[in-house]
């Protein structure tokens, strides 16, 4: 299948293309870069060299054409192409939040308009791989929400009350130079931001939702001194006295099919630069508090790695292909 | 004024040889090692090369003698040093958890019987200062306590349920060398921990406790690749809305005039090496969730700093003498 | 085929175990571990859950049967099993130093005896892939040899001074904690060691004296806050001036179909993971100096990566079956 | 005495402010900053808050009036103050490369023309210190220049060869962020840039001729994720064989009566925030390579604590005042 990447540049094209590399139904055609427009790809990420050997291009939207497309673009970039694609049956996975919330939410959250709002499945093929299986457009969900839900999918409904302490990777603000990211400020630091409204929160909260829970769900992300991962730490206050062995058997029930999901203490390093969600528990004394903590690779099941699982299964073909290799640990 | 560290070989110690050092009233006389009796103290810690020109020394219990004594050792230990120095008057700051709790708390807890106790003012001097002004012999609060404490004291009485998660760096293991501690299984990682039930947990109920909340107070600590700092993010669920002015008033009141508490975004790097605990909190839209965020150093405010504090103030001293400096940042 | 390690339980054995279980034409149907005998790999390891299914054992060295065995256990245990695979013709890497140098060296620099010496190839198969194509036995080099002696080859008959500056992970000092691997004693420090006379100088030598040249050769490594990777900086004192041109035919001429060199910018996140080893040079004004980088992943061209591309080489598979894919970067 | 910095806001102008602030002789009168004038010092570097009090201002060149004036100011802009302060006959400290370098080298190597030249001390107090004392223009060393040159000195004279190569900590890059400081690309990487011409140099082969050496110097420089501090290791080819005796001896007379050198294993987390710089070295077997190791803290022995060194030497103050404090290890 020919490939198409708009926004390749970035560290979410970057591993688009080393698994599109990887995967052996998949052939790169396009990566697009307007800054890098004519450069040849593995100048600019050379640890591609030897895997991609094609040039940045920026073409038309409409012009781009590809059995696959995904777009790395940031959000109301991405809706500029997605009408086209949509309409010309371009099989597609948006990996910006354009698709992600119904249209109002969206348009308040990101305080702009929806110029092309359709309808897109949700792509955690974890909660919703049927709707996945029959769309040819897939909103593909943030890397915060990944994790998050995945943490509390199994005991949602049990929930009063779900705070999301989350700890991600730098890679998670890109590869543009800013202030945050300045390495004297992140070395030796862990930094809260939008301690109380990031833009994440209202896909968990839709989704616990979805999931039949009353809950309120809350979310503070940190920055801490680590490239890649996102570590959840999910606080979920019951509604009643739980115990471990309920617990268990809802996250065993739940997970029990899933070829991404482990359930093992989780350790960014053992999921790094893979597709894997390592997932365990455990239930405070008295059951009213479960802390469930979540690991993940932020580009990877919260990005590239998720979204190339959501290719796989909206082009028929074995949902783990390309993506079954484990971490290099340590 | 003379001065007996006993457990001086540690990282709590050495901190404490470092502020023996910079306080203009105080010599160090004795300080204790068991395994490294004999040993030049500089050649064991060569960051004091020109500061500490003594030897460990390894002392009878009923030997040591000195203005003040600070006991640096772990739990157990220290009720071996502490009736002797007690019944002799001698002043004492103890380092450990002998005396932070209640009797009958402790000893479930810690799991041993308590040999020699007595009640001690439990050495926050923001919340007890004029306990510890009356005493001979002050508990220093552990690391985790006294950030989170900090944290959340002026809005603890409006809580239903506060949810401590805390992030700390490595040093607060201490020197000894383990599976935890080893590099590659700390460096790009983020590692929860006790995570329902750590034994710092009693410390922080009581003390919100006694400030007059029903709050159920939780606890999950992260050990983060960093050497020194704990980050606690309070998580505090409100029982009825609140205003951020409202919160802010507390907060300002509480530390008006704290000399180690300043009202600003916590970081880390702001407050390494210091006895400064920064502070910072966000009231959720709605009202009913604050996240109050406090940055330590944990060998610090978190162990030799607010030691040294609770001695100035025991001894009849300016209570920031020897203590106001600024981090060296970046 | 069936692939034994003896020694699967560090960090080498781990990533021979994730290496085997991308390769196409392998099984891994031994692993031996002598302290964690009869417990599940993926236990131990967890980041190869899913892809490790057996039990480490701990058979005698005469029962270790397959294919090709890994020998990744410390010098002098590994001469305990290489007679009887050697003997047996059972196809060997040896992942240890005991067979990487003449017996009177290794007996003089190691301070022990040889009890089973034969001769082996040296296997770095950018210099050797003939012998080792005629070999069952191959003496993997050590990590920092291979790093320094691939960086200087094209230019070693050119130097009459090689002074290698190597900058290593953590992950080189093995899974054994200890002093030197305690986090606080790593982070935001630079540490020398054996700064003249450290083991692996011998092979070095040997390689570069191998090569035609008269170069007084001299090393010193450095542990650095990083996992994994050794990026080696060698500085050439040449024997007459030289210019960029001349230096980069020989680069390009020596490296020219060698799938495993990269002549670009050496970065350790560019090869983390993977059997590349980038390098790049500089000639610095007059001619004198050649200051040449290389960078690699010391747990894989350093280690795994190396013994595998060693093993494909012996077994008459292609030298680069189950070893191309790129590094995730960042 | 009354303190001006010129160029407050970075990081080395951040650490003079807290030099400052611990000196028991001096008071902090104008802080300037182009980009913040107006803005309280203390909300941009909040680190310093209760200790430094004023706002960055932005006065004329000719109005900067203090008793003692730091230029902390890039080149080129700190000669277009020099000239008023040096005719004015007010004690100045130049942070910058302005005056470290003879006029002809300093045109050739910084590409600019010096339109306010004259001869300045180049300010390592160790090696000139008598000069300093009788000036009252000081050209503060570079940071790499320090660690580099005391490392060597006592041996220079012995020197056929030297060459430098250094680790530093992202901070000496600046507060500017660029793709340079990026935290994914310095983290888990060990950069070496400008192989063979760095700017600093021409300082450190001018400072071993100085010293009686016919020695070629060589310099390579690499960023290594560490926020403070420079690990300088020296490979010093001798030109006949010595001893380690001799060597000892050497480093032992040079330097006996220096107060901020410490012979002792350089450790950057024994110097980080200090102003020492400590030092040790190692004979090759034979005799023919020495190889020195310096640890300094690249913003203070080799930025703001040298020159508040040499501020007390032209105030005719005792050397150490307000610099004898050990560092927060680990």
């Amino acid at each position: 299948m020919d490939i198409a990447i708009i926004g390749a540049s970035g560290y979410a094209g970057g591993d688009l293309m080393r698994l599109i590399a990887l995967h052996p139904d998949t052939e790169l055609t396009c990566a697009t870069s307007r800054k890098l427009d004519g450069t040849l790809v593995s100048k600019d990420q050379p640890h591609l060299k030897g895997f991609v050997d094609i040039n940045y291009t920026n073409p038309d939207v409409d012009k781009v054409d590809a059995d696959v497309v995904f777009l790395a673009v940031p959000h109301t970039v991405a809706m500029q192409y997605a009408g086209s694609l949509h309409s010309r049956g371009i099989k597609t996975v948006d990996l910006s939040a354009d698709y992600r919330l119904p249209q109002p939410i969206y348009e308040e959250i990101y305080g702009v308009s929806h110029t092309a709002y359709f309808e897109a499945p949700y792509g955690i093929p974890e909660l919703h791989r049927d709707e996945v299986k029959g769309s040819i457009f897939v909103a593909n969900p943030g890397c915060f929400p990944t994790g998050a839900i995945l943490a509390a999918a199994p005991v949602a409904d049990l929930a009063r009350t779900i705070i999301y302490d989350s700890k991600t990777g730098v890679s998670g603000a890109g590869d543009t130079v800013s202030e945050t990211t300045h390495y004297p400020n992140v070395a030796d630091n862990i930094n809260p931001y939008k301690w109380t409204q990031h833009r994440h929160l209202p896909e968990m909260q839709l989704e616990i939702s979805r999931l039949g829970s009353q809950a309120s769900v809350h979310f503070t992300p940190h920055l801490v001194p680590v490239t890649r991962g996102i570590l959840t730490t999910a606080h979920i206050i019951t509604e009643r006295p739980v115990t471990t062995d309920e617990v268990r058997r809802r996250f065993e029930h739940m997970y029990r099919n899933e070829p991404f999901i482990r359930l093992q203490t989780p350790k960014l390093g053992h999921v790094r630069g893979t597709n894997f969600c390592d997932i365990a528990f455990e239930v405070e004394e008295g059951g009213r508090r479960i802390v469930a903590v979540s690991a993940i690779d932020n580009l990877m099941k919260g990005a590239a790695g998720q979204a190339v699982q959501n290719m796989n299964i909206i082009c028929g073909l074995e949902e783990t292909t390309g993506l079954l290799f484990p971490a290099a640990t340590p």
